[in-house]
Parts: structure tokens; sequence; C-alpha cells
């Protein structure tokens, strides 16, 4: 049988090699689809194997399958890292397997999911006194959000940018509710003259930090429609509100106290693993409205004096995340989640005047944290093939977004240990790659 | 600086030290509503602490607010395991940090994730060939079937029993979708005679071991009245599904191929740690049909032939749960789970025997797996004043349920390490106490 203590060793040790080289590995997997999958058997083993198996497994046949998210050159999307003190905790939560869908089931889940989501809040210069709980991803957080919305105003619409992020548009599909996505200014923040009538929205979500080109909506702007229309205001800062934690980036969080709920992923540039995405509203009553039923197998002799988040968003069972979470903010304080932020902001600086300062290259955004959309002058196949061919050198991680109908590069910085050298690197890469074929 | 191999192996022998000792701990936590987050700090530090730090508060603030859910003598609601595999498995995860919403972010996440889905069916005795994915709760996997359900069939109507879990209601609400509730048999089972018109249901929900007393809905008759009437019919099977590793529980699957959908859960009685809902579906064309939402930014060479299982269910960002629950089927194998499950039926048959053989004591529903429905003869207040004196002592943790309009005790056996030991402990436990009332 598995044993936590020699078992767990070899585990710990993986995990510990695993990080020291991961920035040697290719960091795109360079697999093919159903190549993995032809790896594995058909049926699980007839009887107990060793859990040195599963380590050479994951060796073996998991691993060249693995797109490196801890790769110090993993620019693609919102880069993220997930810092020792979170892995650790991860450990200790499966160890503890709280099931918090009461609070009696786990006070200690239950309350420090309170506690450091009060931390963050402070952190990022919120209002005091919101309610904030975890949930799995930002799109289950504004999902929650839009339900809590729409039972509170009655209205059946809900209005965005046209660069919201789509877990928007999802969650209108599957909440069969309308959605409305009005234009953005040339800066890619949506244009609170294009919103128009809001007499039937339920919520008008905003977003700080876009997903393409983390611009920043007006809030104050949409705040003032949504107060004069009776709508609800969601905010996704799901990237960008880490960097909160950074008085010279408040300026985003500008009509914040406005908002009527919040989502921030610690899981993208807090350095807390997947998934722990921070909700938070002024609005708790609406989300317990929403969300609360107490059938009689949950009712307990501290029901009415005792919180159970599990009242507050769709699921019923929660694991422990607020842990991870508590163990980052504690092994980093305000000070080292500020040098990370700080340090993604200045790569990212440094990138852009790269890029501003060479012939046949062009910026696509503003820059406003640590993502840069930029591309090779010319046509958009050119920037398609250079993209695929930077991502098979295995060298780097990037993306892509269409930005005024152009297909764009971007670099995202968000892992913690990403150096000027790796960005450097990541420049000559695409730099060479582009003289290859003009 | 958190040293994963230091800081590590103290985190380890911490986990280590706590499952030996977790069974002299009182399992149902000991503390009151807001003392634990009484005694954390107002704010998070300035800078920087030792991960030592952590794990000191760990056990000297957060440990007694814990309800022991890896305790032996843990019997309420569904008791559960965390393995060793699972929970080493959940280290290495959190190490990786996969983000698996498109198959290129994590070939190795979502291709595991299919091969691991199929194994399970085939140990359950599934039909091959359906599709399955991974959520968090079985609240997520029967709001997305139901979601699935109401696109597919273009209408309203959500049909259940009078024992379905409150997830189903709860979605109902979330989705503004209108909701029956049919009533039950004698042995709390959906009454096919009472399923009436299911011209305008979108799905029946069946349940194969409810909440309350395990009961297994009639699939077959609940199967023959959805194809007449074109509804989808999705089974709950989040508890006792796990049981079917057995031959001898498969009657409780019966008429199971006909199902559109089936969530079994494998962090109830599977050994897996907290997160993982196993969600299959003969039909995931229309659950892409409900979910898939592919945006600019997620377009991909690849998008084509690469499955995203982002497309199946509401979230975009998943984490890599497939791991543990592969660390797990390879370290127990079949046999390992068939002997997890008839520990707990056979514990669960000898305490049922004891109830049965002892003046004033009354069982209250068949037991059908590993859960004891039972009460002592008399009035609902000295089972209420019974179930919490137990709780209180910290030497058992039960549950309670309401049957036929009474108020019953509940003893769920699901740990791996629960003994005869520790079930006759918790009979002897009860028969004192209630020796002391009568």
């Amino acid at each position: 049988m598995t044993d936590l203590r020699t078992d767990g060793r070899a585990a710990l040790e993986w995990a510990a090699q695993y990080l020291e080289r991961v920035g040697e590995l290719p960091v795109l997997a360079q697999v093919t689809p159903g190549e993995l999958r032809a790896s594995l058997p058909d049926t699980a083993p007839e009887h107990p194997e060793p859990f040195s198996a599963v380590l050479e497994d994951l060796d073996r046949v998991l691993l060249p399958g693995v797109t490196h998210w801890q790769h110090p050159r993993y620019f693609a999307y919102f880069a993220t890292s997930a810092s020792e003190p979170g892995i650790l905790a991860e450990l200790l939560a499966a160890t503890l397997n709280q099931v918090s869908f009461l609070w009696r089931t786990s006070p200690a889940a239950t309350e420090l999911e309170g506690v450091v989501l009060d931390w963050v809040a402070e952190l990022l210069g919120l209002p005091r006194g919101w309610h904030g709980h975890i949930e799995d991803t930002a799109s289950t957080s504004t999902l929650a959000a839009i339900i809590a919305a729409r039972q509170a105003t009655g209205r059946e619409e809900i209005v965005c940018s046209q660069q919201t992020h789509s877990a928007v548009a999802k969650a209108a599909r599957m909440l069969d509710m309308g959605l409305r996505q009005v234009p953005t200014d040339d800066s890619f923040r949506l244009d609170p003259n294009a919103l128009g009538d809001l007499s039937e929205a339920a919520v008008v979500v905003a977003t700080v930090g876009t997903t393409a080109s983390t611009s920043v909506d007006p809030v104050p702007a949409i705040a003032d429609a949504c107060a004069s229309a009776g709508a609800w205001l969601h905010v996704d800062a799901a990237y960008a509100g880490a960097a909160m934690v950074c008085p010279e980036h408040r300026w985003a969080f500008a009509g914040i106290e406005r908002a009527d709920s919040l989502v921030v992923n610690a899981h993208k540039w807090m350095l807390t693993p997947m998934d722990c995405s921070l909700l938070w509203t002024k609005r708790p009553q609406d989300f317990r409205a929403a969300f609360s039923l107490v059938p009689e197998f949950l009712r307990t002799p501290e029901s009415e004096d005792a919180l159970s988040l599990s009242e507050y968003g769709p699921a019923l069972g929660r694991r422990f995340r607020a842990l991870k979470l508590w163990a980052v903010l504690r092994c980093y304080g305000r000070s080292g989640l500020q040098a990370q932020i700080r340090s993604g902001v200045a790569l990212a600086e440094r990138f852009e005047q790269w890029v501003a300062d060479e012939p046949g290259w062009e910026l696509c955004a503003p820059r406003r944290f640590s993502v840069v959309c930029f591309r090779l002058r010319g046509d958009d196949a050119r920037n398609r093939t250079l993209l695929e061919r930077a991502n098979s050198s295995g060298e780097i991680f990037i993306s892509h977004a269409v930005l005024n109908g152009r297909y764009v590069l971007r670099l995202a910085i968000g892992n913690f240990h990403t150096t000027e050298a790796d960005v450097r690197l990541a420049w000559e890469l695409l730099r060479g790659l582009a003289a290859e074929f003009s």
C-alpha cells in the first residue's frame, strides 16, 4: 500500500526536481491529439500497483503531454505561478479532506475563507465589510453574480462589451438570458455612451483587465449608468485585480466601491495554485436569496448563527481552497505580492520598448499591466505563422488575440520565475523567426 | 522563502502524523461560530513569514475548528476517505498547475481525464463509448446535465422525487426552470405511476442511492416514461455509483444504459480527495451544443481535431483532477475498490442487525448500501437530543433525516479506516446515552 512518508518523499522529490528542471522542458507539449491516450491501458488494473509506478508513468507517459504552466517562458493567455506554499497547502488540504457545505462540517474552512477574503480585500483596497467567498474559476464567480443579479432585479438582460470574457456569453446561454455586447473605444474600453437603455438590464459586466489587451473599462461611468437604471454592476478583474496590491495600479479600481460584485482570481497573478477564484459582494443578502436552500438534512442547531458558504454560490460541496491562499498570503506578505506584480510589469515594459524600437513591428494596444499586444507589420498570415513556429520550437509559448480585426500576438508575464533573460530569449526568437520569412 | 524539500518534509510529516492521530481527535469540531475567526489577525502580514509558521498555526488555530472527515468514526452525511495515493497526487497536480481549458494547454490533463472516466465506466459496468468528464461536485454535474437537457428538448420543467437531492431544486432556481417533485413509495423510491404528464419535462432526475435513505429509484420504469415523452433521463448516483464496482450491487444500475447522463462522485466512496465528480453522457453532442463557445482567443490549429473538455461543462478553467483519480485507480485496482465497498457494507449490515435486535429501537428504511436509518422509538425530540449529545461527545459524528415525517438518525460508513470496533463504539455510545434519559 501507499505509504504517506516514503511514497510522499518520492513525490516531493519529484515535485522539487520538476520545478528545478521545468525551464529546460519544451514549454508547449509536443504531442499530437490522441497520442497520450493511445499510450495508456484501456482498463484500470485488477490489483493494486505501487505508488512508484504512478510516479514512473507520470514521467514517462504524462510529462510529454504537459504544457508547462510553471515554465518561466510560458507567456500565453494569463501566465501564472503555483508557489511552494500554495503547493504544500494543497497537500495539507487533501490530507484534511474538508467538505465545507455547512459551517459544522468544517468551521475551519468556512471561517478561514472569510478571513482570507477580508485580508485580500484590504490588500487590494476594497471597501471594508464586503462579503467574500471562493469559487473554482471566474466563469463560476461571474455566473453566480449574474444569477444573483437576475433574481435581485427580476430582469433578463446581460450587458457587457465586445471585449468582455466569453464566460459572460456562456453564462447567458446557460441561463437562457439575453446578451448585449456594446462597442469599445479605440483603447478597447467599454464605451459608456454606447450602453444605451439599461432599463431591462439585470447586470452590466465591466472588466478591469480584459482578456485580449488588459484594457480597463471606465467603472465610474458604468456605475453611474447602472445606478440610474437599477442594474447590478459586476466587475471582472480576474487577472488585473491582483495588481491592486500595488498603489501605483489602484487607478484601475477607481469606482470599485460602487460594484455590487467583483471577481479576482488568486490562481492567476497571486501565486496560488488552480483553482481559487475570489468573489466579493456588497449584497450578500441577494446572493443568499439566490442560492440558499436548506433542506432538512442540512439543518443543524447552529444554522441560524453560523454562516454556511454553500448558501452563497452554486455548489453544495466545497473543498478547503482557503488553506492555500492563506499559506500564500502568510509566506509572501504584502511586500512579496507587490514584488511579484512589479517584476511582471517591469518585464512587460521592457518587452514593449523592444517592440516599439524595432522597425517592422508594432504595438497593438496600450499596455496596462504585464501583457503586451504586438505584431509584425503586414498581413495576419505572417503573424499566424510566426506564432505557430515560435510555439512549436518549445522555447516559448505565446497566444494571440484579434484586435481591430487584426491578428495580434500576445505576450503575458505572470510566472514568478520569469527573468529578463527569458523575455529577451522570447524577443530574439520572434525576431529571428520573422527574419527567416521576411 | 519556502523550500519545497525541507518545508515539504515538514508538511508531509504533519500529514502523516495527522492521519495516525485523527482517530483520537474529537470528530466533530468543538468550537462555536466565530471563535476561529476571532483568533486570526485582521490583515495579512506585511512581510513574508516562514512556512513553519503556517504549520504551527494549522495545529494551534485551525485544527480545533476542523471536523475530521478522515476520522474512522465520521458517520455523518456520506462518509468519505481521501486515500494516500489521492493525497499525493494532489501535491503533484498543484506542482504541475495545469489549467486545461483547451487541449493544448494540457493534453495530459485532457486525455487522462477521458482515459480514467473510461476506466471507471468499465469498473461500474456502464455501456462502452459514453463520454465522461470531471466536474467539482454533483451539484455542478447535475446542473450541467439539466442545462444540456433544457437546450436539447427546448422544455422548461424538471421532474424528480421528493427524496431527490436538494441540488436539483437549487438548479431549478438558478436556471429559472419549473420543478415538480413527485411522491415516493413506502421504500422512498420515486413512484413511476406518479410521474404524470412528462410532455413538458426537459429532464427527469432519477436517483440511485438517495441522500436520506439510499433508496434506489426504479430506473427502467422511469426510462420508459422518459422515452415515451421525449424527456432527458439524468441519473444521480453520486454516492452509490461507486458500489457498482461489485457485481452484487449491480442490480441498482438496472436500466442505466438508458440514461442520457449520469453522475458518480469519486470523492464520496472511491477514495479520492474532494473534489472529483464524474459525469458521463451518451449525448456528448448535446453537451457540446450547450457549453461550447470558442471565441477567437481560444482558437488553435488543432481545435477541429482535439477535444477541449471546457466545451462540455460550465467552467472554462479546469484543474488536473484526473491525476488523483488515476493514482487511486492504479494503487487500489478493481480488487482494492471492491474491498473498500464490501467492508463498508458489511459494517453497516452489522450495525443494522444490532439495532434490529435491540428493544426500544427501530430501523426506518431498507438498508441498501452502507447507510443505516434508525431511531429510538418514541418522539422526535428524544432522537434530536440523542443526536446532539452523541455528536457533542466528540466520539462520533452522525447526521439525521426526516422520513415519513419522523426525525431519524443516520449512520453512514465510508471511511476506509472504519473498523467494527468503531461501529461498535458508536452503537454502545448511542445505547448508553439513550439509557440515560429513558
